[in-house]
């Protein structure tokens, strides 16, 4: 990997759990693997007042359990030398003070602002940046989701945001673009002349995009509960990851030219009409149920969940994609928490062969199928059935391994890693654009007023199952059954 | 695998090397791995004077020698009192007395009489079985290449058994169907609906197959000097696997839908014109030269072969199938003696990428190639372009192992063992029926005529070296090159 140039990144929410568990770590194995330049400086800010050391202290006892086996003291020492802390009222102008004096030591340098707060902060924060004309030419920002709560909000926040900063200085990270497997299905698909053919509605019969967490809302309930899975999870994550499987082939790995086929097929899913929710969507509520054999409580009985609650913590949606490539095909997406496993998958299920001479193994329901899973371990495996060895013509179930970074030497990148360092050297090709994002939320949004409209309320769900008996009914009446084998 | 029904199988020619190399080892791991009933019965014969013990007794130091490791002496003694030997001159119908005693001990048992000896001895053979009324219903034959010299010698042979076997009771054998890759590949092609959408010319830019050995004529000069590469390997071997790879699916596993198949293929391989066979045919004959660093002598050199020999040791073909599926694709054709290497490998091109975003690596000339390899190991891999680990778009050579046999705890089943049991069940599925074997005849002999009337001699080529330079123009005047990777 080449080195990384000189920059500054400042981390606004510096002390909260995204930087604490994934931008500090990812940071840290980078400065393992030399790839930062000597000059490089992290400069979290938050709002509490601590010294420097006090920071260091806390970032290396809260890294230090996240990372594990990989930490490593005397490199953390030296790594720490990077890390400074600033804090700072991102509502105070007057206190941005200290954190310009810093970065203004190297004012040609790249600076990456990472907003690893609520959107809500988002203005205040660009007012003040720009105030202290802190935004210069080589200024990228950083934006974590969630990035609005529908569509009109989103557009204000992209107005805002806009207002401070060009669309190609805005990076608005979605973690699962930064995933090695994810990044080697466009290489599979673009790099050989042998899955292009095949990668169409003649061949393909149906797509399973899958993210589910055992967690439930986690001291994030009040967020939760104005949010649900749509918002959280579909809108963003599941919708990108669909982008990838379907996208046409780009004339170019130029960023745009990647970010207009993924635009194209988000301009391409059918509106759902109101009728259409009734019978390609599902929404979901779990009660009370067991996860690893421990009995858990119901949505309703979390902190900070109105009891009468009807958020949605599971959707599973029929999409389809009005192209030549993909008509008639169907996207099965679901997301949801208190699930049985915690599993982030694309299954491309490919068709049967049109006419069997063999006598086919009984467990030849997984035969044709493409895996790709981005938790809880990477891997891309395409099962297909082979000869079993012997003396007769009986074929088995087998599987290949295309996942080949997993059987190199190289450790594999941490999505974070692999986004920072993207932000870093300015390249959007793993970003969402503003077009992108809002196609996202016009696709949902009917979705969403159908289901605030009506007066059904989720379908209640045991926590440690699938999801509603209403989400196996949405894939059955094409025939169809999701993948549920580990 | 399913133990074989009671049997006698008869060898004739059951001293020579192909009994004590491939039959009899074959025979033994059958045995050991519990598949022989406890009836079966092998027996011997050849025209020497021997009795049981001495028969026994050679049969083990020949085996056992070829056999390694694989020997085990506690398992060949129980082997061994399979193993009968009758002393017969296939010409005395007085000497087959004791052959059929022994046999009508069990008249209502299959009976597989095993032919490997020169075919000038068949009608003899015949004519003994049948005036002894040893050919029974449940009888059949094996019959060892070469059958015939060219068409008209085929169809004698042919006419000549035909007279006393019906077809569906003649096992023509070509040890390469035998082989598990091979079988593998068919599985592979029939029992997905992934490779036929490629499998065409849309998608295939060529396919070589290749069988190459170190060895030169080993004693068997005279025989050698008369045959020549095309009608030793190409008549039989390459133009079976070049069935196997280009059939249509067949609409069914029975032995006669897949050979219908092959016979189509062979049937729509463009006819050679004598310009044809000047422009894309290559005989060679390999001159002194070097195989493993050690010097070797040149073909008209070795014993029994005339020193104004024009017999080509070496052949390299562009053949050409006149189907919707492969018009415009190459298939070339290559065999010889005396190469760098003991290789039979089948390569499938998949054409390049129509428009590639990504840099590609240097080495990327392998990208999309299926490889088969039969000898010296069996394996299957596929070589595709995956992404490099790491933080950029990069793209590297990897491969995919499609060889799920290799990776079973199973033994491999050598071919004739696969063969030996197929012959015993009596299916025929990887045999050579007649209209087949007469086909690929019609289809050589424009080529040997054309060679046999003309002035030029074939081109030579050092030995240990891939062939004339006039093989590699043959691959280049299509703007493609041999593989010649390991």
């Amino acid at each position: 990997m080449a080195a990384l140039p000189d920059f500054d990144i400042v981390l606004f929410g510096g002390s909260g759990d995204l930087a604490m568990r994934k931008l500090l770590p990812a940071l840290y194995h980078l400065f393992r693997e030399g790839m930062l330049a000597p000059g490089a400086r992290i400069m979290s800010s938050a709002r509490k007042n601590m010294s420097l050391a006090e920071y260091r202290a806390s970032a290396r006892t809260q890294c230090g359990a996240f990372l594990g086996q990989a930490f490593d003291a005397v490199k953390w020492e030296s790594f720490s030398e990077r890390l400074f802390y600033f804090p700072l009222d991102a509502q105070d102008s007057d206190s941005y003070h200290s954190l310009k004096a810093a970065l203004n030591e190297h004012a040609e340098r790249i600076r990456v602002f990472y907003f690893s707060t609520p959107p809500s902060l988002f203005p205040v924060i660009c007012s003040n940046l720009g105030r202290h004309e802190l935004i210069t030419p080589e200024s990228r920002v950083v934006l974590e989701k969630p990035l609005g709560h529908d569509l009109k909000s989103s557009c204000e926040i992209n107005d805002l945001v806009g207002g401070y900063f060009s669309e190609t200085q805005i990076f608005r990270i979605d973690h699962y673009l930064g995933k090695e497997s994810v990044q080697n299905l466009l290489a599979l698909r673009f790099g050989n002349a042998l899955f292009e053919p095949l990668w169409r509605r003649e061949w393909i019969r149906d797509v399973q995009i899958t993210v589910a967490e055992q967690l439930g809302v986690e001291g994030r309930g009040e967020f939760y509960d104005r949010t649900g899975a749509l918002r959280d999870m579909v809108q963003n994550h599941l919708l990108q990851l669909l982008c990838i499987v379907a996208m046409e082939p780009p004339s170019s790995i130029d960023p745009n030219a990647i970010r207009d086929e993924k635009l194209k097929v988000l301009r391409s899913l059918r509106p759902f009409t109101a009728e259409d929710v009734a019978t390609k969507s599902v929404r979901g509520q779990y009660r009370s149920g067991a996860i690893n054999h421990a009995p858990v409580g119901s949505y309703t009985d979390e902190p900070g969940i109105n009891a009468e609650s009807s958020t949605e913590t599971f959707v599973a949606l029929k999409a389809e994609i009005d192209t030549w490539r993909w008509a008639g095909v169907p996207f099965f997406l679901r997301s949801g928490k208190r699930m049985p496993e915690r599993v982030a998958e694309i299954i491309v299920n490919f068709r049967e062969v049109p006419h069997s001479i063999f006598d086919l193994p009984s467990n030849s329901f997984r035969a044709n199928q493409l895996v790709i899973r981005m938790q809880p371990e990477e891997s891309m495996k395409l099962f297909l059935l082979a000869k079993k060895p012997g003396d007769t013509m009986a074929l088995e179930q087998a599987h290949l391994n295309l996942d080949f970074a997993g059987t190199s030497q190289t450790r594999r990148l941490d999505a974070y890693e692999r986004l920072l360092m993207d932000a870093i050297r300015g390249n959007l090709t793993l970003f969402v654009r503003r077009d992108e994002q809002e196609a996202a939320w016009t696709w949902v949004e009917p979705i969403l007023s159908a289901w605030s409209a009506s007066p059904e309320r989720p379908k209640l769900y045991a926590a440690g199952t699938w999801g509603p008996a209403a989400s196996t009914v949405l894939a059955s009446r094409d025939g169809l059954a999701w993948n549920e084998e580990s």
